[in-house]
């Protein structure tokens, strides 16, 4: 069936493409296609060449447009495709949609056109989830990572792991054929070690997702503290706009708000909590609850302190807090600099010198030293130096599958310790090629790959 | 200057397209993109081929793009083009812009490239206005509008009258060149027969105007009555969204909002105004003061009763709202039919039956009658039926300088009757051609180019 959609963003705009794939997309086309004069129609136009002309309706002329033809199999989805680039304008995008389906198109499902390229052999189907992701990526990190792995960076990886599988596979079966001849000692030795190296190279992967998920989705930072101290103040300030609702009333936020800013490539994903106090209300307790949550789920924890009124409750506070950032990385937080004496900021040191944190005076509300928190957040996120040709999982569904293969290895390592039956070792083994053969689609079903592209937009 | 915008909407999409204009174009595409091994780079590449290749930046592969060459003068603006069809991520757009423009281009200003397209003479100014309102289109009757415009269809209309001026003109001049011989009488019959033909047309075309502004902003509707009846609830059914406030509490509505919908191709510019009730609120006076203007603006009045309380104060409204409508279409909408017996509906009818409008029972809430509603508004618009060549005035500017060229007809019609000297007449002649020339751009200044082009969109 040829399918159709608009593949640019929704909404008006100078100019908006119209993209149709499938066996009959080029004679739909040329159904209310009327090239320019003294062009051809689409079936005599080559690949990779455009016309212009215009698309007619029932009211006479729709558009004026270029359409430009892709032969299959050298297009997207490997299959004949038009492109058709018209007016931006909403009427035109909807009338021209209704044109194709009229003419026998049908609406492409979310991700269906990238869906065709992986069934028609175009890229794996760890490629095509990568589309995905170069789509949403907001920064330069997760382009590079979701670029890396779309232009089969992660499929290659695969591909070595896979060998050394077979490798390992075939050397159970000689091992097998020879049985009866005891020479089993020596062979299990070599297969370990190869084992060895598979689990190495699966433990990198697998590794990598921590870093992965946190260049895709950013790195976690809560910031916390007593309420009305300034924390909403400081994520607006942060990712550059109104985001949360400020007031003077202690306990504004009671709900999370959170929001992504992109500091030199670095994607980050600030999180402001409900300010912590002893309160009877529940619904603020509620919300403290969370913030704890928060704080577990952080990378970085922000802890924001009021210059101008330290709460007598800070080793309250303080018990609550710090003991819940062991592991990660603690900032103090002095706000409202602009509202103290230079003495008073000693003073405060002091206060708070028994706990193990980097400390900060900063203003948020003027933006004094705003570019020092920005550093020690970019210190404090400690990524992984990325070369363009860095493999990292950031996919949720592939770290599953990693975990899976990777407990596999393991199964075929103790195994081949404890001198189990090759056969039984081999069945682990060929567990292990399963999993990764999840990953890049040569194994899979129309469940899963229905779920991978539901998730992607319309028109990719 | 070779200049680069996104053209398509902005935000995320499967794809994106940049375009480049300018005589450096294609050699500063080159600059950074990487032809797919076998294939050309731009410069080598013809008119209207597309080819498929990488973008590289400082970290590496940007994406994987299709370019496609544009040549002068074929293509939009008339100069060398390129389109970079691109991932549609925030990043990848973004990064693309400046790579191109630390390679040598500027980020084009609002409508530049159908500024550069009128400039190179692809265009004449009514045409390129008409390509923002081609995109703004929403309804079919407003697409059909701009869509005739932009293809001349109005251009050829204001050549047709400008030959008609110049020879009125010629006819002058061979009036002066014999006034020594007096053939002067029957000269300035003709000279009439003339001028009339023309104020004809003039007069048409500036006729069209109310209906082009209707169709091109909406038919105006207002939607009028007590409080409390339910026009929100009304408004918000008629445009299928939750766009105005609805709660039981009177008075809920003080502000006006407004919203279009197509319906059937018809766009209709729905106005939820403040209930009127006798009332001391300051705040609500002025809002009901709000609504007696917006009953003077629009060309369909709405008055919505709830049939289940009919105020005592009918005689009051009606005089508010029936004198007010003198003019333009009243329609009685009774509202909340499902909650009243049959017979009820007869004593409303009696009830109002002294007020002379066309009379309907609804439930804007439970939806009942409201395709009867949609058919009432849809004979109430009596726009004229267009075929696809009707040339109808839409937009402000033009309206002006066509009511300024009339006047000067008519002076000069004037002229020529009360026997003015022939030269005074051929001023009044010029300065009608002058005001036609102000519209398709033939007589023109730059403050005029530039207040034009500001409301395009970027990347047009």
């Amino acid at each position: 069936m040829t399918i159709c959609a608009i593949s640019t963003p929704a909404g008006i705009g100078g100019i908006a493409v119209i993209r149709v794939s499938g066996k009959e997309s080029i004679a739909i086309c040329d159904r209310i296609f009327v090239p320019h004069k003294g062009s051809s129609p689409l079936k005599d136009t080559e690949g990779y060449v455009a016309r212009y002309g215009k698309i007619m309706n029932a009211d006479g002329i729709l558009d004026e447009v270029v359409a430009t033809v892709f032969r299959a199999p050298h297009s997207f989805t490997g299959e004949d495709t038009v492109e058709i680039s018209c007016h931006g304008s909403l009427y035109i995008q909807q009338e021209l949609l209704r044109l194709l389906i009229k003419e026998g198109c049908r609406m492409a499902m979310p991700g269906e056109f990238t869906q065709r390229a992986f069934l028609n052999g175009k890229m794996d189907l760890s490629q095509a989830e990568a589309v995905a992701d170069v789509i949403a990526s907001q920064s330069a990190a997760s382009h590079r990572v979701a670029m890396n792995q779309m232009r089969g960076g992660y499929s290659n990886e695969l591909h070595i792991l896979r060998d050394k599988l077979l490798h390992l596979s075939s050397l159970l079966e000689l091992e097998l054929d020879f049985s009866e001849e005891e020479v089993e000692f020596a062979d299990r030795r070599q297969l370990l070690e190869v084992a060895q190296e598979i689990e190495t190279l699966l433990q990198k992967l697998t590794n990598s997702f921590a870093a992965g998920n946190a260049i895709k989705k950013g790195i976690p930072v809560a910031i916390v503290g007593e309420t009305n101290v300034g924390k909403s103040t400081l994520l607006n300030l942060l990712v550059n706009e109104e985001r949360a609702l400020v007031s003077d009333i202690h306990g504004t936020t009671r709900d999370f708000i959170e929001d992504t800013v992109s500091l030199q490539g670095i994607l980050f994903r600030f999180i402001d909590t409900a300010g912590i106090r002893n309160t009877t209300d529940t619904v603020e307790n509620m919300g403290i609850e969370r913030t704890y949550e928060k704080i577990a789920q952080a990378q970085i924890i922000l802890w924001l302190v009021d210059c101008t009124q330290v709460s007598e409750h800070i080793e309250w506070l303080a018990d609550r807090i710090v003991r819940r950032s062991e592991g990660k990385k603690l900032i103090i937080v002095f706000n409202k600099l602009d509202k103290i004496a230079a003495e008073e900021k000693e003073v405060l040191q002091q206060l708070f010198e028994n706990y193990p944190a980097e400390k900060l005076f900063i203003s948020a509300k003027k933006q004094l030293n705003t570019d020092m928190l920005e550093r020690a957040l970019l210190e404090a996120a400690h990524l992984p130096q990325l070369s363009e040709n860095d493999v990292i999982v950031t996919n949720m569904r592939h770290y599953e599958a990693l975990t899976k293969a990777l407990e596999s290895i393991q199964e075929a390592q103790a195994g081949l310790t404890d001198g189990i039956a090759s056969d039984l070792v081999a069945e682990d083994i060929r567990a292990c090629i399963h999993y990764l053969g999840n990953i890049t689609g040569e194994i899979t079903n129309d469940e899963i790959l229905g779920n991978i592209f539901s998730k992607f937009c319309i028109g990719k």
